[in-house]
């Protein structure tokens, strides 16, 4: 059997999987951003009726989880799995929503990448023929990243101006054999890529070199360049991210500037709302992706962009340790139609 | 196109996957063991040269997975993608071993079930026509595990007779389009289960339901029986988990016991070795697969197996916020001949 496969890192896929629903839950914060109408919900209280943080982002997980498979017109069990992730230690969000559920589950981790991972995957195991239906998922939380990854809460730390500010919310997508777009047509799986960036404040710094590689890898590999987009968007680099990601890729030959954004930079309005650098974590480009860009591929107000969600594979300890910060960045094409 | 499943959680594959080299490292507490002759390397310290057990771990899993490639006759860029995890936060030691190893990246996160999970999706990425090499790959390490999850080594603490001891050491399979076995037929993919266990020192308790679960849906996804076996192999269960699971497929009608055993019961002489309840952690099944079984097959000793790794969905975060621990179990069917 021939490979389907584009160069040496990206899928085209036979039968493209149609996304047939999204569903993107916030909080109170992200629902006073600019894209506040494109969300399912807005939570009035980020605890959402829970005693802690961890347990609150389960229970948005859960609610964006049912409300996708509702929005498909779905039942659980018609569900063949559920494919994501979080950014909480040994992902207990995911875990224990994928407990209540009750699909063939399985876990990813990719830091903020694991969106556009678990379409990827997800995107596969369709076109494979292996599932009819698959939901794909991430989720994260500002105060239970906050107190697992810097300091908590209530010490009050001062923010440094590269920082960014966690995304509390979820974002699923439904993706199926059926349904009539938009459509996922190519997967570009990153690389691990590290250029030695140590400060655990500026993960945008630390990201980017795995944006730009992926995003130029997918270039070459497909033969498109930025004409074939509309919007080319990364997961959660940032202001700052951004930029670098811009740079790198104009080094190695392609502009994209016109047609680039991301999802940490559009998620929240940074002078009025205070967030530095900009939006991040596993929900960032999941809540951006199902509620924002899933509505304007819908409207047909885009035909084709390229969702790079974008992580930073650090933990407490390897920081600690003396480690550098790599990161990882998985690209997916997602076309009105085919 | 028809699925290519078997009820409801198994996929059977159409051009199953060949398992064309294994590579297997352990700690030299499991080069004690009765199966010590089948693995790769047994290391005489395991800090393996470093100055800390996540160091150690991380260098543990970068030599099986250069020894897996150099086995399989393949440079590492002739890898399509990699699969794999471990137990540390944020997956640390596989994400930075991916930065050495330069190939595609899917970060997984399944606790102890992980080993089978890569395996899982990557031999739906061979049958599916996404890759020709695939490496799928786990560790665990006993040091780092016993910090992270409980408490410092320092301390002294003593432990419960249920206790299992994680197993240090890493395993990977590279699978291929190509190879003549042997060949991953078969997977079924588990539900996160969950009997209300709360005691964190008893892991084989909490996955046993899991593991159970998936068996018996193996058996009624696609027809097969006990007799259809040579060995059914869960990860690490320990003697109390596997004594449960046996009793639970019992009560299903499922009379497994000769033939059933566990990597965790497996890899120690729990007696002698005072492991207690047996081995654990990622890289407990992973080794063992590629140590021992994979050889057995080879030999042509065994026909048939099958390998369900199993996994806690615990932390320590949730464990103190009064949540039981879910498990989860993914079952791989492997044969020596197709």
């Amino acid at each position: 059997m021939a490979l389907k496969k584009l160069g040496k890192q990206t899928v085209k896929f036979i039968n493209p999987p149609s996304i047939i629903s999204t569903a993107s839950i916030v909080g109170p914060k992200e629902g006073e951003g600019p894209l506040a109408k494109y969300f399912d919900t807005i939570l009035g209280d980020d605890l959402c009726g829970q005693k802690s943080y961890e347990k609150a982002e389960c229970c948005i997980f859960k609610d964006a989880a049912n409300l996708a498979i509702e929005k498909a017109g779905l039942k659980k069990d018609m569900l063949d799995y559920m494919l994501g992730g979080d950014l909480l230690n040994q992902i207990i969000t995911a875990s224990f929503a994928a407990r209540d559920i009750g699909v063939p589950f399985f876990g990813l981790y990719g830091a903020c990448s694991t969106m556009s991972e678990s379409l990827s995957l997800g995107s596969m195991l369709i076109d494979g023929g292996y599932a009819d239906y698959i939901l794909c998922i991430t989720s994260s939380h500002f105060s239970s990243a906050e107190r697992q990854y810097r300091f908590p809460l209530e010490l009050g730390t001062q923010r440094t101006p590269t920082a960014q500010w966690t995304v509390t919310g979820s974002g699923g997508a439904v993706i199926s054999t059926m349904g009539n777009g938009p459509y996922i047509t190519h997967v570009t799986t990153g690389k691990v890529i590290d250029f030695g960036i140590k400060d655990a404040n500026n993960m945008g710094a630390a990201m980017a070199p795995a944006a730009a590689d992926t995003i130029s890898q997918h270039f070459k590999d497909t033969g498109f360049s930025t004409k074939d987009y509309d919007v080319i968007a990364t997961g959660d680099l940032g202001s700052l991210g951004m930029e670098l990601t811009d740079d790198l890729l104009k080094k190695e030959g392609f502009n994209i500037s016109d047609i680039y954004t991301d999802c940490g930079v559009e998620i929240f309005d940074s002078k009025k709302q205070d967030t530095h650098a900009g939006g991040s974590g596993c929900g960032c480009s999941a809540v951006v992706f199902s509620g924002y860009f899933y509505e304007m591929l819908k409207q047909g107000k885009y035909n084709r962009i390229m969702l790079v969600s974008t992580g930073a594979l650090l933990s407490p300890t390897s920081t600690q340790q003396g480690e550098s910060i790599p990161g990882i960045a998985h690209a997916v094409t997602i076309e009105r139609m085919v």
